[in-house]
């Protein structure tokens, strides 16, 4: 393996400090920043997320804040979802997709105000996306990436370590909601959200000078139930069918293919970006869609490096884009984007680096 | 220093393989892929490009295609510098900004033919940002990323190098033009450009199953002139004053702060993204420049994690950049993006991890 550090190009969270000190082995790029993938310890970072508390840096979930105006308009124009009804405190997932309905983005989109919005984005340039939409429409919004960074609590024991700190208020929140919050002065917002099904929170920092201080305060809140440093996990991800954007998808994906059709509201005005392309995909039909794969395979083994072919009767028909090892299910299992001419209960074989492996086709998620 | 390896978010360029094989150390990402940075030896892969020659894995270097019939109106419109001169098999340096006249990319803009282009470009995701622009301005063009990807060879004996695979014909190429080539049926173009001032070419690749064929060709070829890998390097680009998008720029950096404003023509018309406020820009005066800076200290040391704050008389006056030891000059050198109240032959301090180093002001390039 080769090395990686922060470079002027790439950033450090508000976190960094603290991840290096909770041993810290591995980074992959985000955003242009640094995002922790791995403690040395996978085994043990599975357990505490499904049977604990763990606490992750995601500060490279950063924040497009959009104010002004027209920020409404513009948010709504931006996404593919009707967000007519999300209330102040509310928060969505969102796909959000280019002229031609290619996903581009699946942010959760957090109503601060009636003309304040944050797009909480995953990996890809939303922000510049977001200003030349604005610029062209001639929209009335400031859009700016504000001084944010969210720490993600994940695992069935994240409630009663959040609300160990915050206080039992936190219990009432719905799943995506949030709530303005202060502790020892460091200002940050609370959601109920984060990548994984194992429940949890996501606190927004808001003053990156306080990264240490709020990991570590969470790091000692969590110490009677075993807290420990994770990050989002790709086993667990994949068991709950969880989609990465850019990891799971391409130059081509429609969020019709990935499972994101009940999150598209094809009434949506025409100035949706994408909702004209995504009527007449709908229209015409699909010709990909995301399916769960079990492989014939056993052995324990990193995620992908690449995407490899999937082939049925010694034709390709699509792509596995990733997969790992199971704790749950004890085999190697993962994503594919097939032709639709294949369904669950098939089989079919995945050709890694030359060598082929049958595998069952079956619905997400997995668990 | 934590590890980093290819996943499904962060590809590997053709020439991955070779660059393992030649023992790459380092990589940051880049247009997310991996970029080498290292290979383990800084002192030789420097000697290398300022004495010999070396060869560079610089397939980061996407290529966004505008194909169609109004393609060269949309290069255009995307680009602050005047294009309506360039020929077929020409490049152009170019600044591409934003609405606001903020720089998002300065890539060479290639004119293969009179509706066709390649924007050879720095780290952005200028693909998405072209078909926005496409999208809402109603224009006829594709818009993709082709198999293409570029291997510099560079340093003084480039030219024996490339000469001696291809034919001395690519002696007469003037800067930044290009000619299609061909070597044992591997299909590329070849342009005397790269990033460094030690002069030397750029071999587009044009089938990414021929990486390893492409790299082992010019490595055998270089073997008189005593080639090796390398990368762009961090020393002789700050010495030569080459600017680093994403490193020594930010979000409110336009052209004329970092020495581009020869390349920006104002009179271009109103529809040239970002023009009308560079027009403000130049009317209103700027606030900062670049600048290089030699500071009071002799010690080798490795480029910046991040940006360091610059002071004067107690005050801050902006940021040391990007930083380096430039072992011709024999100090740490750099360049400073600060206040125009400052300029050449001032001396002013560089806070690097709470400690104040004093510096000289100075007119770029170093050498």
């Amino acid at each position: 393996m080769a090395e990686i550090g922060p470079n002027t190009r790439l950033r450090t969270s508000p976190f960094y400090d603290a991840t290096v000190a909770a041993g810290v082995t591995a980074f992959s790029p985000y955003n242009r920043m640094l995002m922790p993938v791995s403690y040395g310890d996978p085994a043990a970072e599975y357990d505490r997320l499904l049977n604990g508390v763990a606490q992750w840096d995601v500060g490279i979930q950063r924040q497009v804040q959009i104010k002004g105006p027209d920020a409404a308009r513009l948010a709504q124009i931006l996404s593919v979802r009707d967000l007519s009804k999300c209330a102040v405190n509310q928060g969505k997932y969102v796909p959000m997709c280019d002229h031609r309905g290619v996903l581009i983005n699946d942010p959760v989109v957090l109503k601060l105000a009636d003309d304040l919005f944050w797009l909480s984005i995953a990996d890809n340039n939303i922000l510049m996306w977001t200003r030349s939409i604005a610029a062209e429409r001639g929209l009335d919004a400031e859009i700016t990436e504000p001084d944010v960074s969210p720490m993600a609590v994940q695992g069935p024991r994240a409630e009663d370590v959040v609300a160990s700190i915050f206080g039992d208020w936190v219990r009432g929140l719905k799943y995506f909601w949030f709530s303005d919050a202060e502790i020892d002065g460091i200002p940050l917002r609370i959601a109920r959200s984060g990548f994984s099904k194992q429940g949890g929170f996501e606190l927004y920092l808001m003053d990156r000078r306080r990264g240490s201080d709020l990991w570590n305060t969470v790091r000692e809140a969590g110490q009677p139930w075993g807290i420990g440093p994770g990050n989002p996990n790709p086993a667990e991800r994949i068991e709950s069918g969880l989609l990465s954007y850019g990891g799971d998808t391409d130059d081509q994906t429609n969020p019709f293919e990935v499972r994101l059709g009940k999150y598209v509201d094809l009434d949506l005005e025409d100035e949706v970006v994408g909702i004209a392309a995504l009527r007449n995909i709908r229209a015409w039909g699909l010709k990909r869609h995301q399916l769960g794969i079990v492989l014939d395979d056993e052995t324990p083994q990193p995620g992908h490096a690449a995407w490899y072919e999937v082939t049925a009767r010694g034709r390709t028909i699509g792509t596995m884009t990733n997969g790992c090892w199971s704790p749950r299910i004890g085999r190697v299992i993962g994503f594919v984007l097939i032709s639709r001419a294949f369904g669950p209960g098939d089989t079919v074989e995945v050709v890694r680096n030359g060598v082929a492996t049958e595998g069952q086709l079956c619905d997400l998620p997995f668990l």
